[in-house]
């Protein structure tokens, strides 16, 4: 299984794309994780040095899709 | 089968995202098909009307996903 995370902030486009995502997904090959950088702050640092500048936004082994716009990294990290 | 059309201009980070969307999509569920919006000009309109506004995006039954950015459609349009 190759590993997905979708990171989000709860925001109404994170929202919307959280469900598309989980629809769309090949979930017999990606294995996802679904992670609310709003309520795990400790997972930011992580979003960060993956390459992911906003939210939501689906990490996959091969890059970042960023998927619409929510909100910048910076605003979830300055707790908006 | 649900229906998804993946929209590109044929940029480098079009191309990058085409083949983890190629990848990644439940394509025992989706019929993706996949539109060049340089070389086939006439679905420019379609892609407007769907909601595009820039390329990569992923245009399925519920919505649009601007996956990250190669192009506005408006560079699409003016031939950039």
């Amino acid at each position: 299984m190759k590993k997905a995370v979708f990171y989000h902030a709860g925001c109404p486009v994170c929202v919307a794309a959280e469900q598309q995502v989980l629809d769309a997904l090949d979930q017999g090959r990606y294995e996802l994780e679904v992670v609310h950088l709003g309520a795990d702050r400790s997972r930011i640092v992580e979003a960060e040095q993956a390459g992911i500048q906003s939210v939501p936004a689906l990490l996959l082994d091969e890059g970042v899709f960023h998927i619409n716009f929510g909100a910048s990294l910076a605003d979830v990290k300055g707790g908006a």
